[in-house]
C-alpha cells in the first residue's frame, strides 16, 4: 500500500468525450464515510476498473444510513447517469437498510434465495460460528433483480435494470466489492454496453517532468487518431504514460496500439522504465528474477519501508534476501561494521557512511545486488550540520559501488516515501546499466 | 500510512442529531478523482475536524472539471446545506476553473491581491524557479472573498459568505489544505457557528469485539446524559471507545467527560490500552519512552512493515534500535544464528524458529525489549504443512521469552496488516505486564 498519491493535475485528453455517452454515478452509503472515519478507496477503484472499458465516471456521492438520502441519490443520479453503482449498506447490522429500500424503490419483495442461504451456511460454519436466526435475513434478496454471487463474504451483489438503466449494488467491504465486480460484474457491463474492444498500453518513465515530457512527444501525441488517447499519470519520481484506444476490430487496434507504444518509447528511449503497468517493486522484482539476481538492504531512514515494498509480491523469497534497519549508530556499527570514527567524523547520513553501510550490507547478506539508504528526513540539523531532507543512497555490486546524494523537502512521511522511491530507481538504473 | 480500513459499521449514536442543526457538504473538484487516478483522503480528514466541532457532513460529492458540474454541485449542494467545502481546481494549470467559476458564481471580479503575489513570489524564490507572467494568475483573488493564507503552497484559500450559508474553497494537494484548515478555518467555524464547547476523550481497547464490549458497559452507556456521546470505532484488534460531549460551560463538561472516561475505563480495565487517542506504534513508543527502554526487531513474513511504523514518529530513534529482515531461511541462519537444524526439522514458520529469532535478534540488537515474527501469509502449506494464516511471534524481556501463535484468514496484504497489529499488540501487554 502506498502513500495516496496528491492530486498531481495536467491529465491531458483522458477520456472519450466523443466516443462514448455512458455516464456512470458511484455511490457509496455510510455514515461511517461522512464522519471520516473510513476512507473511501472503493470508488477509484471501480473508476479504474469503468475506465478500462471506457465508461466516464460523471459523478461520485456519499450518503449517509438513512432512507431519505439514499432514496434521493438514486432519483438524482439515475436522471444524471445510465448506469449506477452502489456500495455499502449490506451488512447485517440494523442501519444496514440499503437492500429493503433497493427492493422498494424498483418494486419488488425480498424472497429467501436457496444458493444465497447455502453459501451463507457455508461462510458460517467454515468460520465456525453458530448461524442463527437473524442471519437468515442476509438470504433475502429482492426478486426483481440479478443476484451477483460473493465468494468472499454474505452479502450478495444486486444487478437491477429498470428503463434501460442498469444498477449495481454491492457490500461496502472492499475485497468482497472488488471480487463481485471481477467475477459478476465487469464482463456483464461489456456485454451490455461495450460494442467496441477497448485496449491500453503503458509506458512508465522515470527521471523527466510531466511537462518536459509531453513537449518531447508533441508530434507523436498529436498525430494520434481520434480512436487513440493518451494519458499522463505522474506518481512520485515517475510519470506513467497511458496509450488507450477503442475500436471495432480488436486485432487491428492491438497492432496499432503497440506501434504507436513503440513509437514513443523509441522516442523517450533513456528514461523508460517499462511498458507494463506495474508500480516500481514489481518492476524491480521481475528485472531481480531475469538476472537471477539477488537484493539485500540497508535501511536507516526509511526504516524498513524499502523492505516492505519489497516483499509486497507473493514469490519476493526468490530474490529479496532481507533489510538490516539499522535505525540508531550503534546498530550501524554493530550490524555492519561501521566505523565508528566515520560515524564521529562525518556523522550517520554522508557518502563516508552509507558507502560503509553498503558493504557491510554486501558482506552480511551476501545479495547480488545490496542498497543502502541514509538520511535526516525531519527536525533540524544534525550535529555535523546535514540539512534536513537530505538523503544518501549506495547502489552496490561485485567491485562496483555508486552513492548519490538526494534533496526532499516535504514533511517527514512525504519524505519517507520519496525516499524509498528514490532508492527503487536508482536500483533499477544501476541493475539496468543506466547510471 | 496505514491500510484504509474496509467500512465496519455499527457506529452508535455518533451524531447529534438533536444538538447541531448545522449541516455541511464537502465538494472534490477533479477529473483524476473521477478516473480513479486518486484516493480521495481530503473528504475524510475534513469531515474528521468538522465532527470535532460537531458539525455533521451529510453530503461528500466529486464531479469533475467542468463549469457546469461545479455549478450545478454548488447550486444543489446551497439547497442542502449551511456549510460549503470546496477542495481541488486552484492549481496553476489550465484546466483548473474554480476561481474564475467560484468567483463568477458570487459576483465578484479577480484582482491582484499583493500580500499573495509577494507569498508566491517567494516561493518560488525558495525553489529557485523563475516567476513567469503567467504565473501573475496565482496571486489573482476573488474581491469578495476572505483569503485564507496558504503556507505550504501559492494557491490561497478562499472563504466566501452568502445568505448566510459560508463555502470554503481549498487546494486538493492534501498537506496544503490541511494547514489552511488548520491555521485559518476551523477557528473561524468555532467563532461563526459553533457556542458551545466540544470536548472529546477517548479509551483505546483491544482484546474484544465490539459487541462483547458494549454489553458490558451498556448500563454506563445508556446512564450518559444526552449532552454526551460514545461512539465504538473498531479498527484492526482494537476498538477506540470515544465520548463527545457538548456543552456550554466547557470546564464543567470537561472534568464530566473525565469523570465519564474514568468510569468506563475501570469498568474495561483489563482490556484498556491507552486514554489517549493514539495509533498503537505511537502508544508503544511512549511507553518506552516512560520506561527508558529500547526496542528491536526481527521480521520475517512483516518485511520491515512494524520497523516502518515503530519510525514513523519523530523522536523513534530514542527507543527504537533497529530491524532484521531475515527474509530468507540463510540470512536467519547468518544474520541472527537460527540453527539449520531447526529450519530443517520445525520449518521457518514455527515456534522453535521464533524463539531463536528473538533470542539472535536479542544479542545482535542489544534491545531491552525484543520481537520476532515469521509466518505464511498466503500461498499453499510449506513443506511443514504449515496451514496459510500462520503467524509466530515471540517477544523476550531479560530473562523471560514468550511465544504465541496466530491463525489468518485474508489475504497476503490484509494478513501482513493484521500481524503487525498482532506484534503491537502483544508487545505492549508484554511490557506491561498483561500476558
Amino acid at each position: 500500500m502506498r502513500l495516496s498519491a496528491f492530486a498531481v493535475k495536467q491529465i491531458t485528453n483522458y477520456q472519450f468525450p466523443n466516443m462514448s455517452n455512458i455516464q456512470a454515478s458511484i455511490i457509496t452509503i455510510g455514515d461511517e464515510l461522512l464522519i471520516g472515519q473510513v476512507i473511501d478507496t472503493n470508488s477509484a477503484w471501480i473508476a479504474q476498473r469503468l475506465n478500462e472499458l471506457g465508461i466516464d465516471v460523471c459523478h461520485r456521492l456519499a450518503v449517509g444510513d438513512t432512507k431519505d438520502a439514499i432514496w434521493d441519490a438514486l432519483d438524482d443520479e439515475l436522471k444524471r447517469s445510465s448506469l449506477l453503482f452502489i456500495t455499502g449498506g449490506l451488512g447485517p447490522t440494523a442501519d444496514d437498510i440499503t437492500k429493503p429500500l433497493l427492493c422498494e424503490y424498483f418494486e419488488g419483495k425480498l424472497v429467501v434465495n436457496e444458493t444465497v442461504l447455502e453459501h451463507v451456511k457455508a461462510m458460517f460454519a467454515k468460520r465456525s460460528r453458530p448461524f442463527l436466526d437473524r442471519n437468515m435475513k442476509q438470504a433475502e434478496v429482492p426478486d426483481n433483480c440479478t443476484i451477483l454471487f460473493n465468494r468472499m463474504g454474505t452479502a450478495p451483489g444486486m444487478w437491477f435494470e429498470k428503463d434501460g438503466k442498469v444498477i449495481v449494488s454491492m457490500p461496502g467491504v472492499p475485497f468482497e466489492m472488488m471480487a463481485i465486480m471481477e467475477d459478476e460484474v465487469l464482463h456483464r457491463l461489456q456485454q451490455r454496453f461495450i460494442s467496441d474492444a477497448i485496449i491500453h498500453r503503458s509506458i512508465i518513465t522515470a527521471g523527466e517532468g510531466e511537462s518536459f515530457l509531453a513537449e518531447r512527444i508533441k508530434d507523436l501525441e498529436e498525430a494520434l487518431p481520434s480512436y487513440i488517447k493518451l494519458a499522463y499519470l505522474p506518481t512520485y519520481g515517475a510519470v506513467r504514460l497511458r496509450l488507450t484506444g477503442r475500436g471495432a476490430d480488436k486485432i487491428r487496434l492491438g497492432k496499432e496500439l503497440q506501434l504507436r507504444q513503440e513509437e514513443i518509447a523509441n522516442r523517450l528511449e533513456n528514461i523508460v522504465v517499462s511498458l507494463e503497468d506495474l508500480p516500481m517493486e514489481h518492476i524491480l522484482g521481475k528485472c531481480l528474477v531475469e538476472k537471477h539476481a539477488t537484493l539485500g538492504l540497508a535501511e536507516s531512514c526509511t526504516g524498513g519501508l524499502i523492505a516492505h515494498y519489497m516483499t509486497q509480491a507473493m514469490g519476493s523469497t526468490t530474490y529479496f534476501n532481507g533489510s538490516i534497519v539499522c535505525y540508531q549508530e550503534a546498530v550501524k556499527e554493530k550490524t555492519l561494521g561501521v566505523k565508528h570514527q566515520t560515524l564521529e567524523d562525518h556523522g550517520a547520513v554522508s557518502e563516508q557512511t552509507v558507502i560503509e553501510m553498503v558493504q557491510g550490507a554486501k558482506e552480511l547478506l551476501g545479495s547480488d545486488y545490496t542498497l543502502a539508504i541514509t538520511g535526516l528526513l525531519s527536525g533540524t540539523p544534525d550535529a555535523h550540520n546535514t540539512e534536513v531532507g537530505t538523503v544518501w543512497i549506495a547502489v552496490a555490486h561485485n567491485e562496483r559501488t555508486l552513492t548519490k546524494k538526494f534533496q526532499l523537502h516535504y514533511d517527514r512521511l512525504r519524505n519517507k516515501e520519496m525516499a524509498v522511491q528514490m532508492a527503487l530507481l536508482m536500483l533499477w538504473r544501476f541493475i539496468n546499466g543506466k547510471m
